[in-house]
């Protein structure tokens, strides 16, 4: 059976600030029902969960997403995870090290998604800027962050093998939703109190590139800092 | 229209000797009818044209290729070539400058085919390594290089954004079958005297991950030199 995961975009065009939106969720939707991605312009954070899309915008106010919205970047799959069973009392770092060591697929994109009770939720969402679009570090430095220091919801998160460091982000990147939309966005720090955790690992990287957008064909990516950029910005 | 480059495994697993074929050329085939590859323990070089695989092995000899042949690492499309024109005496950086600036497409994938005569071509291939396998560097420094003043033929290539350097071969990486099947290989170097020029750009590349091969997927690729390893074996 073949696990694929889609992605529309790459991490590396965000940074100089090539944030058109260059597929409609419409489009996206075709391609999985659970997901994460940012708008035209960083116009907030995403998760589809179930096939319904979220944004978390810039004010931390969460709405489903018309099938109009566009997006630069985008993750999405089919949903078949497999159980890995109940954790409870961890930090993110240990949660991510324990996923690492259970999961034992190093070099392949898979993806965890936990639901469960989790403290000192840390997240991030940004407002849309507009064109001249600021750069991903400039966007990153005028993000609000949201803090909960208790919630119930899930965490979705795409891990991605070092070699693909810039197409995607190298290690997990999470996005969270919570249950009764109180507060959900970029994930920077949790703990988790309890969680079913799920996860699939995906023996395709789908990676489309958005090739009517003559800003992204044309654009000299070798000044960009994407490594030290993306760092910054997505952990 | 969708434009799917499909690879399965990636230049970096050929680094530490990750050699065992992993996916079949009656698999390979499903997914294009024009192609690169290498064998099973790096059993010679591979180029399908118009459906048909053939391999240059280790001692410059040309064969088609078994079904049953397995390999590491292959890249495969269906031909939709675009005419870019013919092109005449070019050394072999010419004619990848002059496609560079006429394609225009430095951050997506593409391929080029070339079919014409050529001066100064030098080609390699290497034999068949068995487990434990050689590592790219120490099958490069056994490679067989053959030389033919003039021949005819097609070159194959594929480009590979930067951002996917590792993953591929960031630049072109090209292949070569003389129409006599006099010479063939991995291109080292050539003069073009004169050639129709054709290129296909990919808005997709579809990566598989050899996810059933237990050594690929515990292997701990940070202690390898990938970028050292794949411009000294590949260029």
């Amino acid at each position: 059976m073949t696990e694929i995961l889609y992605q529309h975009g790459t991490l590396a065009l965000l940074v100089p600030g090539l944030l058109t939106g260059t597929i409609s969720m419409q489009s996206l939707l075709q391609h999985g029902d659970t997901g994460i991605g940012t708008g035209e312009g960083l116009d907030g954070e995403l998760i589809i969960l179930d096939g319904q899309p979220y944004q978390i915008n810039g004010q931390g106010q969460i709405q489903t997403v018309a099938k109009t919205f566009t997006m630069p970047f985008a993750d999405i799959h089919w949903a078949h995870y497999q159980p890995l069973g109940t954790l409870q009392n961890l930090t993110s770092t240990q949660l991510y090290q324990h996923l690492t060591h259970q999961i034992q697929a190093p070099n392949v994109f898979y993806s965890v998604k936990i639901q469960g009770q989790f403290q000192q939720l840390k997240t991030r969402s940004v407002n849309r800027s507009e064109p001249p679009y600021a750069t991903l570090t400039q966007a990153a430095q005028a993000q609000h962050v949201f803090q909960a220091p208790q919630a119930t919801g899930t965490l979705l998160s795409y891990y991605a093998p070092q070699l693909f460091h810039g197409a995607a982000v190298a290690g997990y990147h999470s996005h969270f939703l919570a249950a009764d939309h109180s507060i959900g966005g970029h994930v920077l720090d949790f703990s988790l109190v309890s969680g079913q955790v799920e996860f699939q690992i995906f023996d395709t990287l789908q990676q489309h590139f958005p090739i009517d957008n003559s800003d992204y064909m044309q654009h000299d990516f070798a000044a960009d800092e994407l490594d030290h950029a993306i760092r910054k910005a997505e952990s």
